[in-house]
């Protein structure tokens, strides 16, 4: 990489002190792939530690996203592209999914899941392919990207053609990565090896401990999501066929990633095997907590002994019903913690005076402040790892995507107990709390997954740091790269040298036979002529 | 892990920067395990870094060790234990193996190898079986050790029975392994995946490359040390289940290790899956250049512009026949460089002046020295790794072990080209010399090999110091070990997951022929009886 220079902060050569090496950062430019939600909102500390570092970083983003707001001042510099999609499209979607997680899915035969599931799946590939086109078709922005001489492209390949446009633009890829449905990308793209017996897939709601019925759900799971995945991804394997002029897939593509920064570790995630080239950043947006505001620290001092819980179920719920709102605001009353709960919905009629709602809450903060006993969290992972990093018990109320899934991660490790949305009653939250608050078990755990959280050779966003400079320093990391990429799924499980070997041996017993056949018939008829001879 | 003091070094916590991360390390007693040559070579620099740090190192050591000498001034403790066999017959058994290894091999056929490989494998564990029992049977040791609270075993599992001891003291245990044969410890007993379509078993010569053939024999050479090693580890089986009192195997108790320290990196070693547990640490041994005693430095400097040839066949080789020490010697004349030459043997008449016979060489020392031009080297583990340290190229000439596999390593990746001892003539090794020399792709590959190796988040021996006090400060690594461990064979692999599948869908096939059957039986017998009725 040759030495760039943009501004002051890159007129020289960098030396920086992280991990125990001593290594050298040329000035680099970054460019940034187009996210959404809480997958933004983890990227964002990241970014902010590169600009810091002296990259330049350049985030693509699109007319019709709901999160990005190149309007917000940043860091950053954006660069924009139209798509034909509208905001409108893209939010209908948004709550298409809500409601069938949230509403639909309890009252679906698991056919009917599997089907609604794929038809959404269909039509977000839908969506992602037209944003796609949307880049690719813009001479104007391409030229720029081409111009731009990026080191390297940072990307969550939950939002595709990253790969494509990596290809085109001839640069290095990493990913940075939560999870694919069933571990589709990671297994079948990533070749990253998840023995259906003890690697539960993910959003599977199962543990690493798995008896036999589990196991062969397990299997099935994995089964299920690699067909869908098949069949939903054949339209990107055209369109990157096509782009390119060569046959190709879209996972081929997504294979040439360098590095895949992984945003689990094992204080959440159940061990399983890995390849050298995915790495384990989790709770990279994690810090230590900053003062609270003056009046929410008055409010927090004054529960006294028995301290605050902080509740929230994250950016994507605004609202909930009148019915649901006033359950939860009852239960709260009838604790003898303070309340602080992030909710911008119509305030509920049983709300009580131990209880503050507000538009935001300073989460990361709240969390980390001595007199926080329990977090109430829909369990999406930055919540969950901001819990884990201050090492606070929590109750959650999981409503959609991989929140159930993360909820059962931690209630399997000790941390969390888990309450159904739409049917728990006031009751079973008071219970909830009451025993993530008393049991000191549950203290005990969040405390000791706090400890392997903070216990690592290097913290998860230097590690992230690290490895993207790397790609950058030397062009890619192929040597990090298994050549089981260069396989068919059959040579990859020996398959056809299984077949040759079974054929060999099937070939061996035959000849044996026959040849047995062959002594024992010459031997009667010796016999027999001897008799007859008699 | 309590506080303990050991003199003024332990009197206070220490802070350790290390990594990017502040640790405290409290002083703590680490027991090794007894180990052998080159292994105990790799060990020793460990060892020093964590008494520097203040631990107090304890290092068992038995009467027939070949390469501990305790005699020899060092800061670590000895505890000595007796076992019922001599130094003779130890030594006899090593030159057996090298007999076999260097000159009987060859000549073989590949059963008539497996054959004679386990029975010396046999003999082998005979031998460690006594050493164990040596140590068990000595109550006075085994107090010392009780008595001693160690917080971990530090051991090279290619010398078993610490496992053993590990579990009877009640102590976290750390494994430093380079390889075992087959991977048939790491894999069998660490559940660490390895396909082997892709990955080359330790020891068979394969890369990560393998068409169809390879990838046959490299299936049936993990199937065979499997067999191997299973009929070999019966006798620990029974071992271990008579001392503990359960029935129980070596496996089984190998795989409670809390962390694989793998003294490999990506430098060297094919990419391949590994697990949470493992730490890659190759080249812990390796730092920076010394300069070199003076009457040496001398003479490396009076090679001008062409340079120095480092060469070394290794601890273990003392001799070589008259032949081959002149073939060698009268090659060696023939290169314009001057050449160091690690050996005791007999002086070879055809010694040239450009070669010094020494017998010890800094070697470290001089392969960073800036006119090292190229290694001659047997291809031990050690050796490669400080020559890729200082991106050296190296010719090989692997004699035993793992050494021919080793330099497949370095050839495959560039930096390398190997020759037979047997059958080499002067012309090879001058040609060999000539090619790493001049052909700048070797030098290249060398110095790519070592960027690798420098350019990771954590110097080696940082990281498996980090580790080994991790241990120790938490009692273990529980959350990094895999559910794995506690599956059959046939659950880890779903073969009963996959029989269950089968006998269902076998069933509902069978269920639907008969009924379709049925129903045309039905239809028949109703057309048959219509048209009689007609």
């Amino acid at each position: 990489m040759k030495l760039r220079q943009y501004g002051l902060a890159c007129l020289f050569l960098q030396l920086c002190i992280m991990g125990s090496t001593m290594w050298h950062v040329e000035c680099g430019k970054i460019l940034v792939w187009h996210t959404e939600g809480s997958h933004w909102l983890n990227l964002k500390p990241l970014l902010e530690t590169l600009i810091d570092r002296g990259h330049e970083v350049k985030v693509l983003v699109q007319n019709a996203s709901l999160f990005m707001d190149p309007s917000e001042p940043s860091r950053f510099g954006y660069e924009h592209f139209n798509v034909s999609l509208s905001l409108e499209m893209v939010n209908d979607f948004m709550e298409e999914f809500l409601h069938f997680s949230m509403y639909e899915m309890d009252h679906m035969s698991i056919w009917e899941i599997y089907l609604r599931f794929y038809q959404l799946f269909k039509k977000d590939t839908a969506m992602c392919i037209q944003i796609c086109e949307g880049l690719l078709r813009s001479d104007v922005v391409m030229g720029r990207l081409r111009e731009g001489r990026f080191d390297v492209l940072l990307a969550d390949p939950i939002y595709p053609c990253s790969e494509l446009v990596a290809e085109l633009l001839d640069i290095p890829l990493v990913y940075t990565l939560r999870f694919s449905i069933g571990n589709t990308m990671e297994r079948l793209c990533g070749q990253i090896p998840a023995p259906p017996s003890f690697v539960p897939g993910a959003m599977g709601k199962f543990t690493d401990r798995m008896g036999f019925t589990d196991r062969l759900s397990n299997l099935l799971f994995y089964l299920s999501q690699d067909f869908i995945a098949m069949k939903v991804w054949e339209a990107y394997d055209k369109l990157y066929s096509n782009v390119l002029g060569r046959p190709t897939s879209f996972c081929e593509s997504m294979g040439r990633a360098d590095i895949w920064l992984i945003r689990t570790y094992w204080d959440f995630e159940y061990p399983r095997p890995f390849l050298p080239n995915f790495k384990f950043v989790g709770g990279l947006h994690c810090r230590p907590a900053k003062p609270l505001p003056e009046d929410m620290e008055e409010f927090v001092q004054s529960s006294g002994d028995d301290g605050i819980v902080v509740f929230t179920l994250g950016s994507m719920i605004k609202n909930l019903t009148r019915e649901r709102g006033n359950m939860i605001a009852h239960a709260l009353g009838q604790i003898p913690q303070k309340v602080l709960w992030r909710y911008s919905g119509e305030r509920p009629e049983t709300l009580a005076p131990n209880t503050r709602i507000y538009d935001w809450i300073p989460q990361n903060d709240l969390l980390g402040h001595p007199k926080t006993k329990a977090f109430i969290t829909h369990g999406g992972t930055n919540g969950i790892y901001e819990a884990i990093y201050h090492g606070v018990p929590m109750v959650g109320i999981p409503l959609f995507a991989d929140q159930p899934d993360n909820m059962i991660h931690m209630k399997s490790k000790g941390a969390a107990v888990i309450l159904d949305f739409n049917s728990m009653q006031s009751k079973d939250l008071v219970e909830g709390l009451s025993t993530v608050i008393h049991d000191p078990s549950y203290k005990e755990s969040a405390m000791r997954l706090s400890h392997i959280h903070h216990d690592q050779p290097m913290k998860p966003r230097d590690q992230a740091v690290f490895w993207i400079e790397y790609v950058m320093r030397n062009k890619g990391a192929k040597h990090l790269r298994v050549q089981a990429h260069n396989l068919t799924w059959y040579q990859y499980h020996s398959l056809d040298v299984l077949a040759a070997l079974l054929a060999m041996t099937a070939l061996v017993i035959l000849i044996f036979i026959k040849t047995c056949a062959f002594c024992f018939r010459r031997c009667c008829t010796r016999s027999k002529t001897k008799s007859k001879a008699k």
